[in-house]
């Protein structure tokens, strides 16, 4: 991974003990990948708030879209009633029908979820159609089921894996990352964990070292003329007790960080935040008697602190999802891996 | 239809010929009607906006999500990108992912599109869970594929059809329905049709008289203290030329038409208007020689007449969708159809 | 008032004692009205959430922006934080900033608030500038003040007062109205009030009698052909102790009762919905300790209820504006009142 | 500037001429710096986007709300109509009206605009509490008139001039910075200029240094634990003819930029990026006859390198923000320079 290859921290504050958005409690993560022939390169990537009845006991989030250049689906409900109802699911741009068919399914088939007729299927995506036969759409619900079902707490893998299978970032290639970091004391001790596909251009830069315009492949250059496309989906789960509409502004720092690493989130590249909350105090039962609900919530005033763990989470999940991806060939050509030892002779200064 | 049925305009405006939303040129709509055994209630609406290649020929359009409880598909790209690439499909809420499934096909099987990897698929819903077997998922992508095929100009199919096949509205049979309006010719004898899924609830009010109260069915009545839950989609199309910011407009002051029959947008109401141009002057070319492109839009002075015509029809389609319905039964019970001969003696005052 | 004089009420839900915002518990409301030479015809309204220090204990607030085109002051500060931290000021559109001076001048000089050095004033407008000297800008920071000092709880003046002193509404005489709604036990008994400011067009209509039509005076119509601007601003108060969320999804239903009675929101007319909740459990301190808040709040499935309270107290509001407002000549002309008299025998029917 | 200073450019673009907003042709700024007694250190910045009638001829205008901690006025308007009808002010927070009443006497004293009764005044500010007695509301109107009245193209004044007379960045002090980029021929070759007003917290890096840290001084650290708050104004101008749709596109991009020097928009630091085309083929004529209007716009697909270049200025003027100020003692107390040949040695990798 990034910081244990290069020896390099990013930002100031400490990660969880993974390093991963499985550090905020109860946070699962499942993923299938789809390799075979010469042109299945996608997969499935699946986020679980908690371990029991999403649908009956809903997290508050939020969706911030970035550049809606993109086929997520669920965001107009997420974000009307501040809340999160199923697991979220990554997956290539053609798929997301596939994607809230498997959840849709998963959720009428929990138990204690007999009546339910409604169901918000979150599902994001990017574009893998270079190395991926995305318009095979390979990707089906039971690969979605699967992902749902495997899920785990604990490590996570990176790189070209599930929805990052066939992924490009900056012109090498992507892959899911993630990363976490946890306040300090005074500040919560709360723990802010990110998960990435990236699959985005721009002027790649690693701790300000130019690294794309080093290795000649930015945005503009000959080598890289192309219109820097992609797409990046980023999922932010904190265990501080959140709001909708400060998860929302949580999940809009975060997408800041990519401008960081030389992201310009160019016309074609969709991106979006999902933030969501998994402490108990804002857990939102699906029925409810009486007409209110007690909660207990961060104030604004204690919002920055997490906003600088976002960003620097956001920051790594990035640049491991690149550390962690190996070249590949695939439907239209290969990508490559970013050469890691050159870039880290260009850390070293 | 309505105003036939009673005599009664609504508002100020003419309508179009057909007093649909194919009165605007090149606009077509096809359905598929799903109403088999005791409980399949269900269907596909379809709405075209040319008769060409709509991935190719895009059309200025925009989202007004009103009350986002639903599960539409496609918003954040039109919003972003500011336009429609595929027809606007209508539904059932668990066949969103079918819809999509079906617009995907569609657009990558036609001629020109052999090279597309990336598709917007715009997809509404309404739940129509009491009369349909909604968790079935009867609604498949071919369903989708037949009602664009089958979709033409002129009269428009209302009441109990396509995707008002199992629709409820204030308590009685809802469904599709649709109504036009031509501006005058000084400002600019411009089309505004609208086509409405309604499955909504409030307290029915026509011109003013409180039909809901008087027949003792509405939102919070003892008769009817369901949660007045329900949606309705509206899809506005005009042969003005627009941008999306004023289609958005446009979306905006179609949605408060609810409110003139007695809408509440409860809480459980999605309610979402997908507006769009159909105007040539304002099409938009997938691939464009250089960097700019010539359009001739109507400006914001001359938008108040449009937003007035949304208005009119918006209502007039409503109450439409109440008359063509009739009483259906289905899974979980019986929807009676509007009682319109009472209705009528209510109106002559 | 309409009420009173036509013996018709709006709705199914009961008014609370007053029938005006001032029924939420602990609001007040007060008014200076500018009327001198031949054309000074403005002033101020100012509405007030509660009697203690408002910066040092806000409310949760949210602005719902309908219509943009005007100049409202401290929105994005309201959506983004959640919470109002002045008292609401009306007045015309060119005293914004003298609404502003005068808010400024009252929080600085409360007692508590002497290290205070940052105040989102929140200030509204509607354009006065047929019967009012606009451009003499002859509001002044001490109305302001004025109207602070003089707010009080119970009956509010309605009609050509105020902010309402020179507006005009459908071609009449508008002005300030107000009205409100309490809930059924079973719903939480809450109240909600609703203060208007109305000065915006369309096509009249009353309990859905085409008055605007009848009396030949309408949006379009040769007699008024203009382009049916002005504008309208509506604050919503409740005592339901709400998120911004859930206000914001109050505040944009009380916006489509302008619909109710013939509202187009035409290009030029401004329409800004502003809705608190003045209730203890939602109280937002300006210091807390610690990083988090203990909240009651009514969760989305308890507020359809408040949703049509905020429908038909936003439409008897404004029937009200126009039911006091009298007959007045100004800078450009005369504006007449509504024929009332005319009007209540269209309503018998 | 920081680019002459350190021999370091910023991204891969070129600059323009001045390496200024005003190298966007026609784009004029003028300053009014109050400076006196121990504890005024405020002012004004206001930019012209042409040398017209800026009412008679507005420009297409967005605002992106970053973080809506803050006062701008004028925010609705540009966004609901798509377009800015006066100059923008920059100036502090408690000096917003003082910005309003301006520009409105500004406007209403241009030759053409002697019918004109509504005016939206676009001010920006930042908190520049610190270092000047904000409270004393020492910018007058006069000052607004006085900064437009000096307004020129050509080289611009940056650090403690303006509206960034009294304002504090990182911890060090900043004040008003500006930057430009010009595409290269096969992207259109149009200029983007941008000009800051930097009063906001964070982890300072430069290129990828870690100042802040370096130096002991950033948020969370135990010199600097306060809440890393202020705020940054942001203005972008470009020649490229742009839809408003497209310029808040752009707007959202410039404002990426602060997290590549370390910014977090900490929760009371109000950051607004607004965004204007100077390009004559979009410009909009307050009256028009017949309803529609011909314009010329760059498409969708043609925007990225304009996105990268509005990042570049960004991050640039904010270095040239800090690069230019000097340190000041002020009503609280002194804000220290960046200590530049410090970081010089930093930068020497």
């Amino acid at each position: 991974r990034f910081r244990e290859d290069t020896g390099e921290a990013i930002g100031i504050l400490k990660t969880g003990a993974f390093n991963a958005i499985t550090d905020v409690p109860r946070v699962k993560v499942g993923q299938v990948t789809l390799f075979s022939s010469s042109d299945i390169r996608t997969g499935v990537t699946a986020i679980l708030p908690h371990d029991g009845n999403i649908f009956q006991q809903k997290v508050p989030a939020a969706v911030f879209v970035a550049n809606g250049f993109g086929k997520m689906a669920g965001i107009s409900q997420v974000n009307e009633l501040g809340n999160l109802e199923t697991p979220v699911v990554l997956t290539n741009t053609l798929s997301v029908a596939a994607g809230m068919e498997g959840l849709i399914t998963y959720t009428l088939a929990q138990p204690g979820n007999e009546k339910v007729r409604s169901v918000n299927a979150v599902v994001g995506e990017t574009n893998d159609g270079f190395l991926n036969d995305i318009t095979g759409r390979h990707v089906r619900p039971e690969h979605v089921l699967q992902a749902l079902k495997d899920a785990k707490t604990g490590k996570v893998d990176e790189g070209n894996v599930g929805a990052g299978t066939g992924t490009i970032c900056f012109g090498w290639k992507g892959g899911i990352g993630t990363s976490s970091r946890v306040l300090p004391s005074k500040s919560g001790k709360y723990t802010v964990g990110v998960l990435v596909q990236t699959n985005f251009g721009g002027v790649l830069e690693i701790k300000g070292i130019p690294v794309g315009k080093n290795l000649g492949k930015y945005f503009l250059s000959d080598q890289l003329n192309d219109p820097a496309d992609g797409s990046c989906l980023i999922v932010v789960a904190t265990d501080a007790p959140l709001s909708h509409r400060n998860l929302e502004r949580l999940a809009k720092r975060a997408w800041s960080a990519l401008a960081r690493v030389g992201g310009i989130a160019s016309n074609g590249s969709g991106e979006y935040v999902l933030a969501f909350s998994t402490n108990e105090k804002v857990r939102i039962p699906h029925n409810q008697p009486g007409p209110t609900q007690t909660l207990e919530e961060v104030h604004n005033d204690a919002m920055s602190p997490l906003f600088l763990g976002a960003i620097e989470a956001t920051e790594e999940a990035i640049l491991n999802s690149l550390w962690a991806a190996r070249t590949v060939s695939g439907k239209n050509g290969v990508s490559e891996e970013l050469p890691r030892e050159q870039v880290k002779k260009m850390l070293k200064r």
